[in-house]
């Protein structure tokens, strides 16, 4: 391998930044205690900033990212996130709509001072010199740079995997200058799997005879090895073992014919390799190891409760979003921002979504139909309810749920949804009460919605298990509630109840659900959704435990007509609505009557408020032996 | 980091091998075409050969393995089974009774033949010299121990990852001279990801300048950084995330007080470096990358084709275990070779132990308990069996499931299990129908067993879906069918079939079970579990698939009593037996009647070769309306 350093001044080789500007920020303090005298920013910005300066959205790259987030033109380079077709005209981050500044960070080699940047002090390269950096560092820049462009608040700051940790630090530090913040495949701190893969990188590049403790510059060397293999085993990491399995298993023992001095025994060598030569190229060994140890010490907590007293300082709305294939940062580390969020009751949604891709699903065209719909949602709600705030000089959050029903003007076409809402069960199982019969005597006028909207007291917060699509949180919005939060495992579902502005979190019913504290709502509503629970116990444990009153509805299995069914027939009841499906492929695994539940309340000790019996076909509430007449019975319980 | 270099001759530094043996072999031709004038291997026994020579068993270590697998007194080192308590008097390979062998692998660096031994043609170390060689040589090599011992058949080769290739090796070369394999933790051949950590190993150690294209001897160095880079990376890769996290975590930023020169900055840092120093000064380079590169070449194919045409040669009972948190050796390989083995009907077991524990868990005691039991349960019946067969001069693995129940002669004590055999339903749910209840009227004759094996023809071959702990099983074997195999998810039953020498496969029912062939069965049974499966189609195309004739038990809901309870109380229906849950806690998740199941049958196409139905608290069969009369029905179905 030959590592000719193609690099002039602090701009290395590649393609050029043709739309590149740059910002002389003067000297900045770093967290770590030291000075540097004078930084420039290197950044590129994509659409137009509006009359008030409050349309800008702020993209943070990660690791070996630049400012150049997308093309400018048809004529540019594609940038990193056009693959994913992210930021663009007509895309999710619409740059007919909002000011994009996509930033190379502090310490990065294209552009942004770092490492390979003439030290002012010296006249020569910092090299060595260069002090340690943080991730909040990094955002302080940002911020800095924001300030320069004259903005004082911006509309969000989106980033995945490093860029999403700085999306944190902005929360934290600078969360009054932030409305929306959108996190993407990333953690509170690595895991210490994550965190090991880094250091084993920094010490294949230290370790380098080239890399001659940071001053290879002074040698005319560069620790090419080093940083190729670091290089390699990040790759590796990126990717899932599925899409690792599918992109090198067919042609296994048939390396790619590329130039490299690295193994070239299996298609994989060849492929890293290549991978890590071109690395070489591109960028400093020294900006690797800086912001490596940056991403290594960003930490927002050991422990759920230092999360929460950090995470709290921030007042912007929240879209949380990771990868289920995502092993270098793992689902439940998002999930505990989720949680910390939850905790001090800020406005977040979270979705785990579904992909294949690994850590690098977020910069793939693979599943942006699902994660960047939803960013696009999301940027436009924010977007609606800062302008119906501005409007009504009201409190910009509060309102954007109210506000979520006819706030129809997000970049993306709307997902497929039902005007009413369906019902879904949020446990894996397919919807049992979607409208797709026109008979469904539950959809026609929902009854049972208008009576649990009566139970109910204004203005009181709600959590809504097993939301669905978000046909009673929608109603809730309408009137005017402020603090509502749902629950959905169903993917699609959820991206409709983002589209509608609603604060939806995935999560599995059948799990207990840690992310909501003790009495944390006034109401808890689980609405036909137990029929469907493997862990009855447990839901109703739950609920009761997050909800100071609990609402539960369920299909009475004691309706008169089953049980003749049942009896004349000797079979299985079927029926129209939630009875519309056969004993083996129904969602409805738990059968009970309203005295099953009854005696269930008794057992374990719940207070039974309220108990409303319906014959939801005639359209009436039943008095008269409910257990026997009644075909849906509505429960207001407390412990 | 100070690189001195210890060994003496071919043994290297660390604890000696007071115990250990030598064969020379002679030339040894190897399968890459290239020739070893002589070799010699270095190897440890435990325990007595006796006088027939068959209670061999040969133990294949893993990559960084040696001969010492056990200390062999109280005063010895301990070995690197030790920590696990896998081999010893009394232990799962009990040396008690059988004798161990335990060599040093060709090409390693603990005594037998490898790259640092002299090369007799030169007089000097082989270094870059050493030829490619292979998991199958390594298996012939150890092959020539055997019958250099005297030996003409080994009870059984064990291995785990590495090693566990070799046992692969052993039943697809040798065969005819095994009776057991247990390959665990292992994969027919490796995975992209798993393959893509072994690349960046062997780059990283090539290119340290200390590597000198492997003639490092030649100039008085070792490639020492590169060594112990590579094992850094390793050493992540044989740990869960999980377990990673806990022995990390709460002294993150505390390093652990040891000397290396690689970063400290974290623990895992500290502990990394620790890790590689200690490693450069046990092991060889030059053997690191023969062995990775051997384990790199091992392949059984690239399609289920393929493997099943290597499996299909060996002629032994199989016992194969993989352990849920591993993701270098991920289960789904495991169950790749179950189900190549499968394919072509040979006994084997297979069982995915729960652990968080990653790779390493086959090394660490945490669950000995499990598969330790299954392995010590295993070696008695494959011993037996021979016994048996050398005694009746019959075949051995015919006659070892007919004898299981009385072959209790095993090492390790006996799991929990009902005399009875406990049908649990294989789909991660309590089992409905445990017999902990004396009035359990389906417990005390078992009538539903007698008639079900009415229904099996003699000699027929059975695959019994949600088998248990192997009661209708253990029945079959009783009366002389040679080919059964059972399904089961509960860890706990599998441990008990395996103890009563079965044949099971861990797997879940409401997945596809494509390890079976269409037709592959006689017969197929599924026994009171219908009612616990989620995916109901799905199970009974599946046995409609794979047997000629299936079987299926269930309750029926439509039983007079279970109709008057609903009618007259309005509640689901509560009693002994199956029906001793309530309703939001039994495992029963699909009612329905007789009448419902011969609807869905005629809906599915499915043809009704008879039908029972019994009252089993009366102890008959009901012939006058069954859906009214009948608490169980038995239909023998066939598409």
């Amino acid at each position: 391998m030959t590592e000719t350093f193609q690099s002039s001044d602090s701009i290395r080789s590649g393609r050029p930044l043709k739309y590149a500007q740059y910002a002389n920020l003067g000297p900045v303090e770093l967290e770590m205690g030291a000075r540097l005298r004078e930084i420039t920013v290197c950044y590129e910005t994509y659409g137009t900033l509006n009359a008030a300066k409050d349309n800008a959205v702020l993209i943070c790259h990660a690791l070996s990212g630049d400012s150049h987030v997308a093309r400018h033109d048809s004529a540019d380079d594609p940038g990193w996130w056009d693959l994913g077709g992210l930021v663009g005209p007509g895309r999710p981050v619409d740059t007919n709509k909002y000011f994009v500044i996509c930033p190379n960070i502090l310490g990065g080699c294209r552009g942004t001072t770092g490492p390979d940047s003439i030290n002012p002090s010296t006249g020569k390269r910092y090299g060595r010199d260069f002090p340690t950096i943080t991730i909040n560092d990094m955002a302080d820049v940002q911020k800095r740079l924001v300030e320069h462009l004259g903005i004082k608040s911006l509309l969000a700051a989106i980033g995945g995997s490093m860029g999403g940790m700085q999306v944190l630090a902005w929360a934290v530090r600078h969360g009054h200058m932030l409305r929306g913040a959108i996190p993407i495949a990333t953690a509170p701190r690595l895991s210490s799997q994550s965190l090991a893969f880094d250091v084993v990188g920094r010490n294949v590049i230290q370790r380098d005879p080239n890399f001659h403790g940071g001053a290879y510059f002074d040698h005319g060397t560069v620790p090419g090895i080093g940083l190729a293999i670091a290089r390699m085993i990040g790759h590796i990491t990126y990717l899932s073992p599925e899409a690792m399995q599918e992109k090198f298993e067919a042609d296994r023992y048939r390396p790619r014919d590329v130039a490299t001095e690295f193994e070239k025994k299996f298609s994989i060598g060849s492929y890293l390799g290549y991978q890590g030569d071109k690395f070489v190229e591109l960028f400093d060994a020294n900006s690797y190891l800086a912001i490596t140890m940056a991403m290594d010490l960003f930490d927002l907590g050991s422990t759920q409760q230092q999360l929460r007293e950090r995470l709290c300082q921030a007042s912007c709305r929240w879209l949380v979003l990771s990868f289920t294939s995502d092993w270098l940062f793992p689902p439940s580390q998002s999930q505990d921002i989720v949680s910390a969020l939850l905790a001090c009751n800020k406005p977040v949604s979270y979705c785990n979504v579904a992909s294949a891709c690994g850590h690098d699903a977020f910069l793939l065209p693979n599943e942006v139909d699902s994660y960047g719909t939803m960013i696009g949602s999301f940027l436009g709600h924010v977007d609606n309810a800062h302008k119906t705030a501005s409007a009504h000089a009201d409190n910009a959050h509060r309102t954007a749920s109210a506000h979520a029903d006819n706030a129809h003007r997000t970049a993306t076409p709307a997902p497929a949804e039902n005007a009413h809402g369906t019902l879904s069960v949020g446990v894996g199982t397919p919807n049992p009460t979607a409208p797709d019969s026109p008979t469904n005597i539950f959809t026609s006028r929902r009854l049972d919605y208008e009576r649990i909207l009566e139970l109910i007291p204004p203005t009181s917060s709600v959590l809504d298990l097993g939301c669905g699509a978000g046909g009673l949180l929608g109603r809730l919005a309408r009137r005017g509630h402020a603090n509502l939060v749902g629950v959905e495992l169903d993917e699609r579902s959820i991206i409709a109840c983002v589209h509608r502005g609603l604060n939806v979190i995935q999560a599995d019913l059948n799990q207990p659900l840690p992310q909501f504290a003790n009495g944390q709502f006034d109401v808890v509503v689980l609405s036909q959704t137990l029929q469907a629970v493997r862990d009855v116990p447990g839901v109703v444990n739950e609920m009761l435990r997050i909800g100071h009153q609990c609402i539960v509805s369920f299909p009475n299995f004691g309706y008169r007509k089953l049980r003749q069914m049942m009896l004349s027939a000797g079979r299985a009841p079927e029926s129209a609505g939630i009875l519309r499906f056969k004993w083996y492929n129904t969602p409805n695994i738990r059968f009970f009557t309203i005295s099953d539940f009854e005696d269930f309340c008794r057992e374990k000790d719940i207070h039974v408020q309220r108990r409303i019996a319906l014959d939801t076909e005639a359209g009436k509430e039943i008095h008269d032996d409910p257990n026997l007449n009644a075909d849906l019975a509505i429960f207001a319980i407390t412990r």
